[in-house]
């Protein structure tokens, strides 16, 4: 049984460009982009529950893909580029583990992966409550 | 009076890094690093009462800067970098204001301002009704 007094974090958002190119002229032999084949990647590990994989077409990051987003609650959003889609899915699972433990989304320096230290492209602060 | 079927736009929301540096190693002579003096520059002009500016700290997009974002309502949020804080405010808020007339946040291409076109860093799409 849950404690009532363990308020849950709120889920995190793994969102993934499918459509990205990385660069490349050509699709690859199975006829998927690099986007596609991150986004793949991810789904056939083992995804806690509180992390949602969403597809999106697309983030607009194009000089610099794969690239992913991370968001949930009241915590900033954080965008990372430069994922290679057949290397960096696990540290991508580990990082948005990393991610999901925090109230507000920021990763302490130490804990943060190496990757997400360097390619951070921005990084949005939570909604406030409106003032209108 | 306002008819009361002219459901109004939600409010726009340009959120403006004010500790960008812009690639300069010394602060300006009045104190002020780009960031701040972009956001000052916002802020001196005319802005509609439905665009709100938020300054933050930082977007952490430090090697493209100065950068700003765009968000509000169900539209996708926009991150625009390479902004310039002299040569720019009024552009900035020209293209807010085109923003703001959408109601998913994509101005058409034509009447998108010429640095939205070749300086997003990223998009990110509107939250979806969770489902958890």
């Amino acid at each position: 049984m849950k404690d009532q007094a363990d308020t849950p974090l709120p889920p995190t958002e793994l969102l993934i460009c499918v459509k990205c190119r990385r660069g490349r002229a050509t699709v690859a032999d199975d006829d998927r982009w690099p986007g596609q084949i991150l986004f793949d990647a991810l789904t056939a590990l083992p995804v806690p529950e509180e992390i949602r994989l969403t597809p999106v077409a697309c983030l607009q990051n194009c000089d610099h893909g794969c690239t992913v987003a991370l968001r949930g609650g009241d915590r900033w959003t954080y965008v990372f580029a430069n994922l290679d889609e057949v290397a960096d899915p696990a540290m991508l699972l580990d990082g948005a583990a990393r991610y999901h433990a925090t109230e507000n989304g920021l990763i302490p320096w130490r804990e943060r992966p190496e990757h997400f230290k360097r390619n951070c492209v921005a990084r949005i602060p939570p909604l406030e409550v409106p003032n209108v």
